[in-house]
């Protein structure tokens, strides 16, 4: 059976309905609940799931950078079991993904051509090695193995992740724990982390960290916490190692006021309702979606895919020319690269939580099916994932990314002159963008990221953080009885709980080919000049500096809000008709540095974070940022080795390297559930268009738009 | 007649057509063009133009802080006509609006109370000097007349600007400088610019400085500078200072590809058409307008009004409790108290060029009519400005702001939980948020402000910049021609034209009363602690160290990323039932930072700039941060000064500031009407609430939502 959900999967017998999936802060229950099973919001609104089914099982890719099919993932499958050195014992199958083609091929293909070879890169684990497996699918052969290329560990697996909770459950000693802290086994929810890496105590062996909540009365079982109780599971042994027990005067934090559910708030918000609103269309989407990943739309055209790691994927985003017409590549490739949420308490329960979601869990791993009309807007379109699961078989990751049309009331562009001179001007221009979404609840944290495009060119990238907080057990009720506020990790957010201060750094790998794949990286210092006395009643002014880097090293950059510049990718080769380099510029936002000891293990693991901005040399290999193994990995591998090699970049393939930052101070406002908080960065035109591209932009009519009435009326 | 356009007002007899307004960028023409004069987009789509008259003509103020009125204005004036300092001659009135009641008479007033007294506060010149006067509408007198109480001038009036270039115009060595350039007078567009202050050189008398372009062929004179020629104008003797002519070898840019009108365009846009999109409600807007200028929506109160130098005041902000239903006080008082745009070339047409637009030329006065369905979505509600005229009448700017609810596609809140574990909760709230909208068109730039409410109790401000660059020429048609790319003050745009380098720097004006009139500021710094060692394997984390911040001294913030703090308003005695004291913090965004020297002159003036953040005790008087008078000032009013009487401000009633900055280097893309961009910056509760105050919101459900049809079927 294809559609290989992880209930059928880890479904044990009953009494004692169990369950587990790949998260960070993945819930295993002992339960007598089954599954509510309610599927509606698991459909696909643009489909039947019939026809749905068959799209899926016959799919054949129709690009070179198309996700590998069911069929593909099969007979990659079928390749590896009978790989010789596989033939003893099956391996855990961490990743298998697409291989991409060499760039060059896939700029050079055209639709119509023959696809490259497709092939597949596997990750598995065996005996506690980890083995990195390229399968040509033309050849039906393995072409290249490698084994333990740097420490760390792959992405984790459901079977892992049950096994721990297996292990853990069955133990006697656990259990007594559990008892002695007042909670019935069928209200236990544990969930298994990551733990880092610490130095030698816990090295050559893979490892999980399971933490455990009541959720006696509420679904919200993050916010019940049993502060104290760590179990150290060995993954591969499936055995437990130690079972940490302290802080047992903590009490668990009350359930009441943290259900979060519609059907379970028994009155509304205290506020006056808002009629129905929404974004109409009623023609339809102006984008079309071609051999299910190639999306057009006004003057955009780029590839789109679900990853199991990145979550998703922009490729060959190429923008036409407004004059010409002239289809012009900006972007290779975009996506988040890794995520790294550092927690700020050294107790025993809480200094290793470091995780990197995207390197540990997968934020396509963890990315379900959005809601329609409440994640993404009515005609949003939707589209799946489909991964391998740890026995190789394909699962579906169902309506993981929507793609929708949005127009917020803002303006593209606009000028008024004031009406009483000769030219009454009065235009303006309605702003209508595409936007690209896709959310990983990597455990309690719901990553909402969107990709949005503008017709004047920008891209810009989102990241929405709403979900639960992490919170921590204390004993203090109120903020009185704490002698110094100092002394807590973070703020009382309600009776008993506290909101552990915590960072979250997003860094984005982006593949900028300007007009063509060589490109140089130009920092535009805005400098502070004195004017020469008497020259003019002016004494100072900014001057833009502009300097091509050469290195690498000059390319890692730390933004100084005192010391300001424009980073811009230029391609020296092609320019204006004034002679301007065509170029995007990086526009910062959500800046927040991180600040922790270079030299503390988890910043060591998460170098990338030192700087907010870094160019590397274009590699196939280097796409994550924290290394191509981060479980538990060591810092030996990833974007800051690769800076540290210097090489050249000037008229080179460079990737640009984006961090956005939040520091995340909580608040009773975050409690039970965190309204969302978005932070962006921008990908913008500077000099790549002769002039404005939307100069001919139509402005809105009254004819033009849509008639509608209530809803209410017509059901 | 009411509608005092400045058509009527400075319309001359014909041939040459003459108009004027009180803009920076002021465009005064000789022409035989009449005003083309489609009133479409004046037209407020809420009222036929009858009743709204009738509205108008009739208003009676019914909130303390409600605009004066026309029969007040009128009242007003018969005052000072027979008031005896004026009885010899008229002053002009630079500025005529309500003189607030104390803040302690606003918070106590209940509807259906009597309206403390009405007073209107008046600015006018005579003579060369300055007069500010209250006028007790009450006692029908003059209760408060000072004269000169500070360096500088009130806004400038449109008979100031009128006389400036009625004066330019006539000038023979002026038409002579013009006709050796090649331009017609009928093609002639010059525009009246502030001087700045620089010195004792031009101290004493009101001037401005005129700057020419050419319009031949093009609406969009501002992309074709007569460089180089100045003329100083007396305002007050009305006289021709003197004239600058130099540069006379830099060509005018041609005019080809800057007309930006729709009816202009010859061609579509190269892009796919999108098809109408359009913001829906059926049922209509949620929000209601009570008495003119209350706004009631969701869980929001508050009053709104234009006004002449702010363009648009906040009032009274207060949200409701979502546990108690209790109206709570937020924000006294918030506006854009300045706007200083300083531009970054020392030649002699250019290095003055350091606007404060809000005091000089006023974002109200500047703010014209908003073009329906393009500037805002359908179902907005538009709001007028009532100001007073140079000579003391009222006058109106019909649909200056609007009010509209906005449905990005955006999430409130959301969680999912891997559907496989028992809670299978997919959960997730559409944002909805109420904006009102201002634009400010101060001459060739277009200021978009918006304030935007959400349910969650976060206030967005936000400010996007369109409209026209200031361009300068130059002989340049390529950066081929440039030896070294740094000698341009600025990168062309396009064929003899620079995009000079400038910022944009606008500081508002928070009055935030957290429940209640006094207030405390909190510093939240994110501290770096080393762990002592083996205490815990993590060598380090960050801890939130709270201060109270006592003097205004130490509330003056330059933010650091490497040295992050969060900036909290609270209420000290108010607290959540966890001890936790009420609060809102502010949350930068569009953080750019003046760099030029401290004493350079417009620094000196615009030292409000010097620093992001400032929190000063309120005092009434204390409402513009280049102070009361801003053109031609030395810096001896405004924030800088205030701050540094060093008053304590702890538990006190305190003022937040906060300045959004752009640095801009002009691209081609900007050429010749900019795409928006845009900052904004966040007041969110913290702490304020006892937790979500929208965990209870609604859902979209599919029976709610409108159906639609094309609106080309139903025309």
């Amino acid at each position: 059976m294809l559609f290989i959900s992880a209930v059928t999967w880890y479904t044990l017998s009953k009494p004692g309905y169990f369950d587990c999936t790949g998260s960070k802060t993945l819930r295993c229950t002992f339960s007598s609940r089954e599954p509510a099973g309610s599927r509606q919001s698991n459909s696909n609104p643009n489909r039947n799931p019939n026809q749905k089914w068959k799209e899926i099982t016959d799919a054949i890719p129709l690009h070179p950078l198309d996700p590998l099919t069911v069929q593909e993932i099969n007979e990659v499958k079928a390749i590896l079991t009978k790989y010789e050195p596989f033939l003893a014992s099956f391996p855990a199958i961490h990743s298998l993904s697409l291989d991409e083609p060499e760039k060059s091929q896939v700029v050079a293909w055209k639709k119509g051509d023959p696809l490259p070879v497709r092939k597949a890169n596997v990750i598995t684990v065996l005996d506690g090695h980890t083995h990195v497996v390229v399968v040509d699918l033309g050849l039906g052969r393995v072409t290249s193995h490698v084994m333990d290329p740097f420490s760390g560990y792959p992405v984790v697996t459901l079977d892992d992740l049950g096994a721990a909770l297996v292990v853990t459950y069955g133990n006697e000693a656990f259990k007594k724990a559990i008892a002695a802290r007042g909670v019935e086994m069928v209200d236990l929810s544990c969930i298994t982390l990551s733990p880092g890496w610490f130095g030698p105590g816990e090295e050559g062996r893979r490892i999980t960290k399971v933490e455990c909540f009541s959720s006696e009365g509420t679904p919200n079982f993050y916010m019940r916490p049993i502060e104290g109780i760590t179990v150290i599971v060995d993954l591969d042994k499936k055995e437990v190692l130690k079972i940490i027990d302290i802080d047992r005067a903590i009490p668990i934090p009350k359930g009441e006021n943290t259900d979060y559910r519609y059907v379970a708030q028994d009155q509304p918000a205290n506020m006056r309702p808002i009629n129905p609103i929404s974004l109409e269309q009623p023609n339809g989407p102006s984008f079309t979606v071609q051999d299910g990943h190639v999306v057009t739309w006004a003057n955009w055209v780029f590839h789109i895919k679900a990853d199991q790691r990145a979550g998703l994927v922009i490729s060959q985003a190429r923008v036409r020319d407004s004059e010409t017409g002239e289809p012009r590549s900006v972007m290779y490739k975009g996506f988040a690269s890794e995520l790294y949420v550092p927690y700020m308490d050294t107790d025993e329960a809480w200094y290793f939580r470091t995780y990197m979601d995207a390197g540990e869990f997968g934020l396509g791993a963890t990315a379900m099916a959005l809601v329609p009309l409440n994640d993404c807007p009515r005609n949003a379109y939707y589209m799946d994932g489909l991964f391998a699961a740890a026995d190789g078989s394909p699962f579906i990751q169902p309506n993981m990314i929507c793609i929708f049309e949005r127009y917020a009331g803002d303006i593209g562009w606009r000028h008024s002159e004031l009406p009483v001179n000769g030219f009454q001007n009065r235009e303006s221009r309605p702003k209508v963008t595409l936007v690209a979404r896709m959310i990983a609840s990597v455990g309690n944290y719901d990553y909402i990221f969107d990709w949005e495009f503008q017709t004047d060119g920008l891209i810009r990238v989102k990241v929405g953080l709403s979900g639960m907080l992490m919170v921590k057990g204390t004993k203090h009720e109120n903020v009185d009885q704490v002698y110094e506020n100092n002394e807590l990790n973070g703020p009382l957010v309600s009776e008993n709980a506290i909101g552990v201060v915590h960072d979250h750094f997003i860094t984005f790998h982006l593949d900028m080919d300007i007009d063509g794949t060589n490109n140089s990286f130009a920092k535009v210092n805005l400098v502070k000049e004195e004017t020469l006395a008497g020259k003019s009643p002016r004494r100072s002014i900014l001057k833009p500096h502009r300097k091509i880097v050469k290195t690498e090293d000059e390319a890692q950059i730390k933004l100084k809000i005192y010391d300001p510049s424009e980073f811009h990718v230029i391609n020296p080769s092609r320019r204006s008709r004034l002679g301007n380099p065509s170029g995007y510029k990086i526009v910062p936002g959500g800046i927040a540095a991180s600040l922790l000891d270079l030299d503390d293990p988890p910043q060591l693991r998460a170098a990338f974070t030192n700087n907010q901005i870094w160019v590397t040399r274009y590699n196939q290999s280097e796409q994550w940022a924290g290394g191509l193994l981060v479980y538990q990995s060591k810092g030996d591998d990833g974007l800051a080795v690769w800076s540290a090699r210097n090489r050249s970049i000037e008229n080179k393939d460079v990737v640009l390297w984006y961090t956005l930052g939040f520091h995340h101070v909580p608040c009773q406002e975050d409690f039970p559930v965190m309204p969302t908080v978005t932070s962006s960065f921008d990908l913008k035109p500077v000099n790549f268009f002769e002039s404005n591209p939307i100069l001919r932009a139509m402005p809105n009519f009254e004819k033009d738009l849509p008639v509608c009435g209530p809803g209410s009326l017509y059901q």
